[in-house]
C-alpha cells in the first residue's frame, strides 16, 4: 500500500479527524488512569469488573447501545464500591462522544467484531491508549489501517489477548527463553470449542436454548454466528496463535513468511439447527460457508512452523492443542506431559508438566497470583487488563502491541483466501515494514508486563 | 499417463518379462502357503518369525545379500520347527532366481525403500501374490508403476501396513463404520518417532553407539539416513495414513483430492551428529534437506481433511498422534481419550478410552488375540501376515491392495513437491481410475481378514 492510498484508507475510515497530539510515549508518566469501556456486554463486563476492582483506576464513562447492559455495567463499578460513569448509549455512534472526552487516558473496545477497527482507529485518532478485544481485524486492509493509524498518531493499540497469560503457556514461554527446548522448531495451537450452543440460542439467554442466531439471536449470537454464514476460514486465530508467537518472538527478530489453510465440508451446524428445532425450522435452510475445521500451517522467517486448528461447530471437549517442540524437548497441552532431552529421567517417555510449572512459573504469576484469582477465566483476565492499565501508566509501548494485532489478527483473512484458491500458499505481510530485524521483545520480560 | 508411457515403463522397469498366467482371483483355493522372502534383515524376520510359527506356511526360499542375515533367518525357521529354506544370496540380482521357483505363492519384500517396487514389479511379473513393506513406493512413477504391473498381470500387491491393525485403531474403524462418530470430518496422525539413533550408528549395531550412516553404517543407517540427506517431504507416512484411509473409506467411495506441506528447518540430526561425534566428524559437514518437522493436509473428495506430521529427527516420545473426529464425536491417541455426544456422561468432558476399547474390540482382534500376542509391535505383524497369508489361501484380494500401496505412498514424494514449490497444493492423483467410485470396503470387514 503506498502512502497515497494510506492516507485515503485512514481518512475514509475514521469518525475522527486527527489534528496531532503528543506522541503517548514522550507523556508524562501518571499514578492513576481515566479508562472508558466501549461495549459493555458480557466479555466487557469482564474487563469492567477487572477495572472496578484495581484501585488505580476510575472508569470514566462506559458506552453500548443496549440500556440492559449499560445497567449491569454499573452494578459492577457500584458492587466494587467505584461511582456510576457516564454512559454513552444515544445510538451506534455515541461512542465518538464518549472519545472527545478529554479525561480518558484509554479506552477498552469489547464490541462485535466488525467494529474492532472503525472503533479503534476512532479512539486513537482522538489520542487514546486504545485495547481492543481479539481477534482485532476482520480483513487484511484493517489490519494495515491499524498499523497506518498507529504511525500516524503514536496512540497505541494493544489487543487483549488473555490466553498469552495463561500460566502454562507462559511458563513455557519461560522455558523457550531459558533455552530448554533447545532451538524452537514447531508449535501447535487452535480454537477448539464448541460453540455451537453460543453461535445459537433462544434471543434471551446467552448460551443455548434455541437455534436462533442474527436479529433473533442474542449477545455473541447476535452477530457472531452471521460469520460462520459468510467466510470458510480460521475465524479466531488469536487465542492459539498470541502465546506460540511470543514463544517464537514474530515480530521480533522473526516473522509469518506465509500460510496454506484447509477446511472440511460444513456439517456442524446444520446439523445441530436440525438436531435441536427440526428439519423445518427456518434457520435449517441457512448455508454455513465455513468449514467444521480448518487447519492453517505457518512457515516462518526462522525456518519454524505454525500449526493452528479452528474447530467450533462440532462436539468436543475445549482444548487450545498447544504443543511447543524444539531440538531439545517438547511439550504438549492435550496431555499435559513434557519430555526434556536432557532433563527428563528416561529416554523417550513423557512426565508430567506440574512439576515444571512450579519451577518455571513466570514472575509474573508469581507475583500477581492472588490478584489474579477473581478475575475471569482462570485469571488470565486480570493480566491482560492490568498490562493495559500499566502501559498506560508508564507511557511505554503495551506489551502486545499493534503489529501484534495486525499480524495475528491477519492469519482470518489470509486462511479465508488460501481456502478460496483451493488451499494455495498466501504471502502474509509484513506490518512491521522490515522493523521485525531489530525489534526487541516487550511481552513477559518480567514481573511489570 | 498414456497407454504407450505405461509400457515402456513396466517393460523397462521390470528384469522379468510378463507372458501371462492366470489371473489370482481365479486361481483355485488352498490350504496350504509357500512363502518366499527378499530382504531377511530385522525388519525381514519380524515377519519370518510370524511365518514360521504358522502350521499352514512353509517357507520355502529366502534370499538377502547378507550372509549373516541368512544364517539368523535360519535360525528362527529352525528354532520353530520348520526345515531351512533355500538361500539365495549371491548378488543383488539373486532374487530373480528365487521368484522363477513354481513353488513360491506369495513373496514378502523388506528391503531398503528403492528397492521395493522394482522387486515388487518383477514379483507381481512372476505371477507371485506379492506383499512389500512401508512406504511401498518412493516416486510417483512408482506409484504408477505398481498399479499399472497389477492391471497388467492380475498379481496383487499388499503393503505392510501393520499399524492398520493396531488394537486402538481398529476399534474406532468399528465405531467409525457403526457411525458412532456421526460423519467422520477430520482425521490426524502422522510418524511421531526420535529415529535419530535409527539413522545413525556405529555400524556394527542397529541402533545408536555412533553417527555413522550409508557405506559406515548398519541396518536402516545404512540406506534409510540418505532419504533424509536428499530429501525434504513426509519419508513414512503410512503408518498413520493406513488407519485414517480405512476409517474415511479411501479408494472405495472416497479419494484423496489434494494436498499442501510444509518442513520446519533442519537442525535436529545435524545437531545429534555434533553432540555425539563432535563438531570435527565427517559427517557434521552433511548438509540435511528433511525438515525436522514435516505437516501435510490432505483435502478429501468427500469433504473430511486429514493431517499427517513426520517428525523423527527431534528428541521426543513415541506417538502416532491418532485423532478421528466428526459430528458426533471425537478420539485422540495422545490422551487416550474420547467425547461422544450422544453418548458421554458429561458435556464438553472426555472420558476414558478403555471402557469403549472393550465394547468395540474389533472381530479380528476378539478372535485372535493370543495368536498374536507373540508377533512383533504388539501383535499387529501377526495381523498383516496373516491377512496375506489367507488372501493367497482363499484366493482373493488382500485387505490392503495396490491401490492403497500407491496412493497412501504417494503422499510421500507429493509432499516433496508441495514443499519444493513453497507450500503449494499439489493434486493427488486417482490411481484407480475412477474405480473408487464403485469400489467396495475390504479391510477389516469381519473376523477373517
Amino acid at each position: 500500500m503506498n502512502r497515497r492510498n494510506f492516507i485515503q484508507t485512514t481518512v475514509a475510515g475514521s469518525a475522527i479527524p486527527f489534528m496531532g497530539h503528543a506522541m503517548q510515549n514522550d507523556k508524562p508518566k501518571t499514578d492513576r488512569v481515566r479508562l472508558g469501556f466501549i461495549g459493555v456486554g458480557l466479555r466487557g463486563r469482564n474487563h469492567l469488573n477487572v477495572a472496578a476492582k484495581s484501585a488505580d483506576v476510575d472508569v470514566v464513562a462506559i458506552c453500548d447501545i443496549d440500556p440492559d447492559a449499560i445497567k449491569r455495567a454499573q452494578a459492577v463499578l457500584t458492587r466494587a464500591g467505584k461511582k456510576e460513569a457516564v454512559a454513552y448509549s444515544k445510538d451506534p455512534k455515541d461512542y465518538l462522544n464518549l472519545l472527545k472526552r478529554d479525561d480518558i487516558d484509554g479506552v477498552v473496545i469489547a464490541t462485535p467484531w466488525e467494529l474492532h477497527v472503525p472503533m479503534s482507529v476512532d479512539s486513537m485518532r482522538a489520542g487514546k491508549y486504545t485495547a481492543v478485544e481479539v481477534s482485532a481485524t476482520v480483513t487484511l486492509q484493517e489490519s494495515w489501517d491499524l498499523v497506518n493509524t498507529f504511525e500516524e498518531t503514536g496512540s497505541h493499540c494493544m489487543i487483549l489477548e488473555n490466553v498469552c497469560y495463561r500460566r502454562d503457556v507462559m511458563a513455557v514461554l519461560n522455558m523457550v527463553r531459558q533455552g530448554m527446548f533447545g532451538d524452537l522448531q514447531y508449535g501447535h495451537c487452535g480454537y477448539q470449542h464448541d460453540l455451537r450452543n453460543v453461535k445459537f440460542n433462544d434471543g434471551k439467554q446467552a448460551y443455548g436454548g434455541g437455534v436462533e442466531f442474527g436479529e433473533k439471536g442474542f449477545s455473541e449470537a447476535h452477530w457472531r454466528t452471521q460469520h460462520s454464514v459468510d467466510r470458510n476460514g480460521d475465524l479466531y486465530p488469536t487465542h492459539g496463535l498470541g502465546p506460540v508467537a511470543h514463544w517464537m518472538d514474530i515480530n521480533r527478530g522473526n516473522k509469518f513468511n506465509y500460510l496454506t489453510s484447509m477446511a472440511t465440508s460444513s456439517k456442524g451446524l446444520h446439523k445441530y439447527i436440525v438436531d435441536k428445532g427440526g428439519p423445518d425450522h427456518p434457520n435449517a435452510k441457512v448455508k454455513f460457508k465455513l468449514g467444521d475445521i480448518v487447519t492453517t500451517m505457518i512457515q516462518c522467517e526462522n525456518g519454524q512452523n505454525i500449526v493452528v486448528i479452528h474447530d467450533t461447530n462440532l462436539p468436543r471437549p475445549y482444548s487450545l492443542c498447544f504443543r511447543a517442540q524444539g531440538t531439545e524437548g517438547i511439550w504438549m497441552d492435550d496431555n499435559k506431559m513434557i519430555y526434556l532431552e536432557n532433563k527428563s529421567p528416561k529416554p523417550h517417555q513423557w512426565e508430567p508438566f506440574d512439576k515444571y510449572q512450579k519451577e518455571y512459573d513466570h514472575p509474573l504469576w508469581k507475583k500477581f497470583e492472588s490478584d489474579a484469582q477473581n478475575a475471569g477465566h482462570g485469571g488470565i483476565d486480570f493480566f491482560v487488563l492490568r498490562a493495559f492499565i500499566e502501559s498506560i501508566k508508564n507511557k511505554v509501548t503495551p506489551p502486545m502491541d499493534v503489529y501484534d494485532a495486525a499480524a495475528w489478527s491477519a492469519i482470518s483473512p489470509l486462511s479465508e483466501l488460501s481456502i478460496a484458491r483451493g488451499s494455495t500458499a498466501v504471502e502474509i505481510p509484513d506490518f512491521t515494514r522490515g522493523k521485525w530485524k531489530t525489534n526487541k521483545r516487550i511481552f513477559g520480560l518480567n514481573d511489570q508486563y
